[in-house]
């Protein structure tokens, strides 16, 4: 903190100059508001992917759950906000002589200073790839995680895990520095920095809070868990896609014409991604299944995210390709490991990040599979893990020590909507609650 | 009226050169182009917010009218679209002596000679305001109002109560000039203007149409009636939330950098919203309340609306957290004047929309706390009360006089889906119906 | 093709240079980048249309079906996206010698030595153009089709016949040319081109596959099958209304003035559009009917695609409320054909998109009802029936004799849900199944 408590309150409590002066504007002017027009439509439309991760997460679990879901997910962004307003910001993009995280411009207060409303702009698509980061979680703890310990969780993951590995990956956007971008790390719009973020931290919740309750027989057997909603499922992954033109092309955070190439892989990788998860399920499962089917969408998409400013057309359809087949095998190992994550969020987010990080390296246009280049997003994805998964692992443990992580065995039979909201999600419905 | 029948025709008729020109453009004319941009989506964003509050009132009531207020939704845009192109817009931005409203203008008539091509987007972005107004009403009402007397009340706000309080406080945005506006009132984005109107309309509605059966008991005990479907509230709240960004920030009507701080206090002033409506509910109803959790974030939203433009951020944080908090208390004082609320329409528009004004007064950049600014918004949120009750409680009553406003008990209990449009909205479901 | 495998592979592997050359733009430059962006944010609301589609559809009909229909949406846009890419684009915009259709550009490959990156953005935009018109098809063969002739159909129409018809009226928007645009051909945004194409397949379709079981009886009377959830079908409607700024106003691919004409007659189109249905349906039936009510928005929207640059506001109230009373009308009439379409697409998209493009004649701005130009209308409204509806139908026959087309009648008493994806959509209801 280089400014004292006066000047921090001076700051918050400055007028902010909205006064737009009349001149005629030049083209930089204008190319300057064009930038700001985008950032804030591409910010919006990433916003947006909260109510898909909502939707996915709710039609993807019971509907005991599903009020429970909604406030999860209501809060991971509100309460995420907030903190990466007051935490999260600075040590992403703050000033740093380390290269490890930023000192200042905590509450955006430093920042004021600069009079310079990109700042604006720059903290308001930050600030829903922070939440995007953080709801990831959402779904892999989903049935059986107390409301109060996910809450705190998402306080840990905004202002500190998610800002953290950010700031090595990306902190030069704004003032900070960082590491591994130092290094040559591509990771464009975040399969990494937002999506593996998120997949290892919700690996580390879901083995901390342990699996639902009739999850596991005593022989250690999977039972299958159906969700209640599969229009709402499907809804949720159209709107994630939809959003996602804003969450990758609005990565240049700059109106022009690198855009169209980030649509078009983006496009053609979630479209691969759906066809190879359904067939890879109709080889193994005997049907087209629905749930893989939108989760290989999910997982082409994720897959591209890092990407897909520098890969030529061709190579998304195969990034996206292998995304929709390596996630239908995650998930399945991922179960073969007791690990309980109800919406595949582990495979889809960690697993398909993890690779969409690699085929970035591979594919990289006029690099193709530079040694090099692989060799740093290598050590990227690996720093990834090792950062994420233990601090994540130890925050949720100690969460559990606090207050207490896991819904008892009644709650769960009854649904957290009750225990936890004393509410029914449907109370004009007959449902059939799903013990 | 300045120009006859015959000239009414003629633009009315008239064709639309749509030829452009191709001409090198310069600067001035990119910006120009720029703003038609921002202003189409941010106007496109807003239309989006129909589905959200359609999608509120549907999961906040009953299964048995589910399809009643999607047609209720789908009418009081549809029109009211029209009568604010044959009458609204006129009499809101139309040429005016007096400064109370406007004369001209009506079919877009009298603004077509102009032959610039803004008029359209600038119509586009207010008529998609008053339809938000317009629309606000329909959950107040819901669940015990004739569709026929809706559809002639929607006449009423689009046409006349809307459009007269707009040319007061916006009407020197086209042609026209307003007195509020000339005193320095602050609405930058309709918290009065659109969401008081609304929410005042929706009081007097309230209040004539009487409670729904079975709402209090002989003894005037309020009981409580259960929405049906949380998820699709959650899914409206989220995307009022996404198409707010149009709202706020469209209501620059110019691609320019105010857009980004404009952006982020809507963000701080929505998630603040959402927590301290929770932290409310939890200290007084003992448990993390999902609707009230939802209609805080819709409170923060409010509350923004008036002063997004010009608060630092860490008043929208404020300003958000308050409205959080005073819309669960107000939803509490309706029940007890024992009005009849369903999804707490007067308190979230109406009382947050009055809080959200003052605010922008309270904590007006560069100008904090000055009685002179204070007093005028005081007396905006005064004659907008003023203005907009007694005229929709004289139009509900008309209403009522001429076709009938509340539907029978026997309707009722059976739902308005079977009265009034012979339909289920679930024939499908076993739906437990709630009497 | 005039390259040959060796320059193919070269294309699609080659690299593509993202560098951004930091230069000072001058006012083209801005104005370009300004294309890029508006193309990208309409082509995006475009794609969103397809959660539209999907929710009309699953909303229209019944849950046995509804992960039928769920996949259908899904895969119909993965598997154009894949085929339009592949060969459908080169068909459409390729170069041509003789006006039929074009014969480079597969594979975006010819086309990436341009090094022009408007290729991707008029791709994009492209792209989710072909993907509604193939989507059209899945809500009239809904409920009765087996999954896997719908995906070979999927690619019959968007590799094939959309592009080809497509060649003839917008050909020369990128390297092609077309002989009905040669002529005068006015389809500003796709009343013929994408509406009609679909609806005509998708008459080819419901004929084929034959009617639902159950809907005729013996006497072939209809029985009515209603769908099961009105409230995703209106948010459905309210998603493709919100899409459709970006399907009409983005079908400029430039961002201009004249944007905003498109956003103000596709809003009263579609407004009169619903009014007009529901009046029309209140006359008719004696209720004011949900589903027509909605369909009626669309027929309105659909209406006013080809004609919504060139006409003034008020004939798109005209053309919009036309397209209410005819939706109404030709549903009616497509039954008393034994035609079973279960959510009405053929007349929504193929009758209103056929009376759309003669009212862009009609009421042509400064050409009221000139003869020559309604003469030029007939003949695309012919050529597009002449070409689509053979075509398809030869394609639905060849596809029945290959795999099967029709479902079992014990599949269909099942759901489809069951028999070909081995999962319900619903698993935590009960749903009274609808046989």
């Amino acid at each position: 903190m280089k400014i004292g408590v006066f000047l921090l309150l001076a700051a918050l409590l400055a007028g902010v100059d909205t006064a737009f002066a009349e001149e005629i504007p030049d083209a930089p002017d204008v190319q300057n508001n064009l930038n700001f027009v985008w950032t804030i439509v591409a910010a919006s439309l990433v916003f947006f992917m909260q109510a898909g991760f909502t939707m996915v997460e709710v039609g993807f679990t019971r509907a005991k759950n599903a009020s429970n879901i909604i406030m999860k997910n209501l809060m991971d962004f509100s309460i995420g906000a907030l903190a990466f307003w007051a935490i999260g910001f600075g040590l992403m993009f703050g000033a740093t002589n380390t290269g490890w995280f930023g000192t200042d411009g905590f509450f955006l207060s430093d920042f004021i200073t600069d009079s310079d409303p990109w700042l604006y702009a720059f903290w308001m698509f930050q600030v829903v790839f922070c939440a995007t980061a953080a709801t990831i979680i959402s779904g892999a703890v989903a049935e059986r995680t107390r409301f109060i310990g996910y809450l705190l969780y998402t306080v840990v993951i905004s202002a500190i895990v998610y800002p953290v590995f950010g700031s090595w990956a990306w902190g030069s956007l704004y003032h900070g520095q960082g590491w591994l971008e130092d290094l040559g790390f591509i990771d464009f719009a975040g399969s990494t920095v937002v999506h593996s973020v998120g997949g290892w931290a919700a690996l580390a919740g879901a083995i901390v809070v342990g699996p639902r309750l009739g999850k596991f027989n005593s022989k250690g057997e999977p039972k299958p868990i159906l969700g209640h909603n599969l229009p709402l499922a499907a809804l949720g992954v159209m709107i994630l896609w939809f959003g996602w033109y804003g969450f990758n092309a609005g990565s240049t955070t700059a109106g022009n014409s690198d855009i169209a190439l980030i649509a078009v892989n983006t496009t053609l990788a979630a479209a691969a991604g759906a066809i190879f998860a359904m067939v890879t399920a109709w080889i193994f499962y005997g049907v087209p299944d629905v749930g893989i089917s939108l989760n290989g969408a999910l997982a082409g998409l994720v897959g591209i995210t890092a990407g897909c400013a520098n890969l030529a057309p061709v190579f998304a359809v195969i990034t996206g390709a292998a995304a929709g087949i390596i996630v239908v095998i995650s998930v399945a190992i991922v179960e073969k490991f007791k690990v309980d994550d109800p919406v595949g969020a582990v495979s889809v987010h960690g697993v398909c990040g993890a690779w969409g990080t690699l085929a970035a390296g591979l594919f990289n246009s006029g690099n193709l599979f530079s040694a090099k280049i692989i060799g740093v997003q290598l050590l990227g994805i690996a720093a990834c893990f090792i950062w994420v998964f233990p601090t994540t692992y130890i925050a949720f443990k100690l969460i559990d020590k606090l207050v207490g992580l896991r819904a008892s065995d009644e709650d769960q039979y009854n649904g957290l909507d009750f225990s936890e909201h004393g509410a029914t999600a449907y109370p004009d419905f007959s449902v059939t609650m799903t013990h």
